[in-house]
């Protein structure tokens, strides 16, 4: 079983923990003929980002994605193109408990694959559209689980709740302070959860939704309820699509850190950079011999600060680009959000003509290409410097 | 009592309607110092999206918004610089309840002003926080108000809702099927929720929020329940202004009318950038002369086209676009969402340098600044033609 050994291993380290995520959904509330986990948002599937939520996550052994037969395919190649790990792909049933149902059998019937996985002692039940999931909420929930058998994360009502009568007016109102929204993730001692689903009726299968509900009605285990921040929102309607893109691209473009080589020249501009930025985004510069492995850097990895602009007066250095993914990659960052990378070529010669081969031109490419799937986005800047001025010709290279 | 004579008036015309918006929150939920209502969404507070979605309908005659002490300044001006009409700001309570009850009482009460507004028949009672409302479901609330004395939106609920124990446990799940999330717009017969929060206890208009709850308890009012669409929603937390900002960006983008005057060598160019355009956005182009009243583009106002690019050899024909802005006025188009106008001059001189005088940049800036107010976003664009080739120089004026 494939286990990263991160220094970031929590509490709930020493319980196996597998994650069951269920993308059977049809997103019919969302209008469009994609299911919403496959969505893009800024150009990768929704799923691909709660499954990356989980997968950092050092001390979460196996995670079940749940799909609908006709999107088994499709899940694999969402897998295989970002590099996700610890992964397992499993059919779905008709309804999101059939579906939750088959994610568990896994662990304990032959039916979905050849060799068992290996049973955790507790199991987080989330949604493949819920992306913004922390450690911190998944971590509560597991220890809480480990307590009280069954646990789930809640939220505030936004809304009244009312009843109506069969007359179409309502009924009563409930007293919104007295009622809470349940929310993913939730976490069951495994066996509770699995019981729970033996048990069940077909009407439970069918119509039910709530799995805390299931572990009450037929194990006798009152979850206990967690508190929730307001990240863990569902991806339900397309306004919801509109926020995670947003949100996508503010946690993108907070951080900046200006990596120069050590020549005075190329420091210097470095410099000039770091004092023009420095009213917009946070900005750090530095100037470091990429090769070794510096104390500086990997602070600022671990600052986590997750976007760079590297100054060179190389043409695409790509060997220390690769030195600085392969740093980035040890450092066992949280990669939930694209790094964005941007190459800075330095052009201090007093041709007027800028010209690149395009065999550099295809390297670049097919290396921003590898560094795409592991949510690198990596741009070439070509930039003629003269003393006082820049001209900047920009070539998106992704 | 103003009142536009749009041919918009729809069934509940005959019947007075006034609008109370409670705006006095201090959206603590949202993060942040401004409270929601008066959060930017592309630049212009959301509270002036919801008076403009209601101020557009034509039979509604009176919005009363209620805002807490601190902000009565800032709704004014919002008033003024926006030109809202057949608004009256109202010093809210300390609670939702509190501020709508005195939004009603402007109409009973000599409290607020010195001469009372005319008491509708029919009072919808909105939120400040929900800029999408439509005709439509303003229109069904206050009819089933008429017939049942009170009516309220609803939706499904997107999450099951729970009730938790004393220690901090499951105690139940409610079946999700059988309620109802209580939303916005509602509309009661006045007269029916003015008794309700005249009878209600303290206890009500400090901890309560629902006005359904209240017409049942007070009135013995059951409120029809009206279906809602997906639009309804609260701007809540940070996540819903990021939606409510791409919606009206979205909304922006969908339609352009390309308007040429007659002249041959212009409205070929009109037909060249309509061929171009096509596969990206809908478009139409029409030469017509703006002086008359074009029947042409009366049918293009009432398709609800908000875009428009004006293509003349004239620099920035201001007076012409002037005849434009004035026909949108007339034509009584619902701006809830900005319109954005291209002013696209033509430049087919042999001269290769650009030159525009300041005097001229002073008049289209100052153009501009008053359009923005009326919701509508002028740009200007100065382009050399060449046969075979577009030069743009883009200005931007706003």
């Amino acid at each position: 079983m494939e286990r990263s050994s991160g220094s970031r291993d929590a509490g709930p380290a020493v319980t196996p923990v597998a994650v069951v995520l269920p993308a059977g959904g049809s997103g019919e509330r969302l209008g469009g003929a994609t299911p919403k986990q496959f969505c893009a948002v800024q150009g990768r599937p929704l799923v691909s980002y709660t499954v990356r939520a989980m997968e950092r996550i050092s001390w979460i052994s196996n995670i079940i994605v749940v799909v609908s037969p006709e999107n088994i395919e499709t899940m694999k190649s969402i897998i295989e193109k970002y590099g996700h790990k610890r992964v397992v792909t499993v059919k779905g049933g008709i309804t999101r408990h059939r579906s939750i149902f088959n994610g568990l059998k896994v662990f304990v019937e032959n039916e979905f694959s050849n060799h068992l996985l290996q049973k955790p002692e507790v199991v987080i039940i989330h949604d493949a559209v819920r992306p913004f999931v922390e450690e911190d909420i998944l971590s509560k929930v597991v220890m809480a689980a480990k307590e009280h058998g069954a646990a789930g994360a809640i939220r505030p009502l936004v809304s009244t709740v009312i009843a109506s009568a069969a007359d179409g007016c309502l009924d009563h109102s409930l007293e919104r302070a007295r009622y809470r929204a349940s929310e993913m993730p939730q976490a069951f001692l495994f066996d509770i959860i699995y019981e729970a689903y033996q048990q069940c009726t077909d009407y439970d299968l069918d119509y039910g939704t709530e799995c805390l509900h299931l572990a009450l009605k037929y194990c006798k285990t009152n979850a206990k309820l967690v508190e929730g921040t307001a990240d863990l929102w569902k991806v339900t309607y397309k306004r919801d699509l509109y926020a995670a893109e947003s949100i996508i691209k503010d946690n993108l473009s907070q951080q900046v850190c200006v990596i120069t080589d050590v020549k005075e020249a190329v420091a210097q501009i470095g410099f000039r950079l770091h004092e023009s930025l420095k009213s917009q985004v946070k900005v750090e510069a530095i100037s470091v011999s990429l090769s070794r492995n510096d104390s500086h850097l990997q602070n600022i990895f671990s600052g986590q600060c997750y976007n760079f602009v590297c100054i060179n007066d190389k043409k695409y250095a790509i060997q220390e680009t690769q030195q600085l993914v392969d740093m980035l990659e040890k450092s066992n960052l949280p990669l939930l959000y694209p790094v964005v990378l941007i190459l800075m070529h330095l052009d201090i010669s007093e041709d007027i003509s800028f010209s690149i081969g395009m065999e550099e031109l295809t390297r670049i490419k097919k290396f921003a290409g590898e560094m795409k799937k592991k949510n690198i986005l990596v741009y070439g800047l070509l930039v003629q410097y003269k003393l006082l001025q820049f001209v900047a010709h920009f070539r998106h290279c992704v």
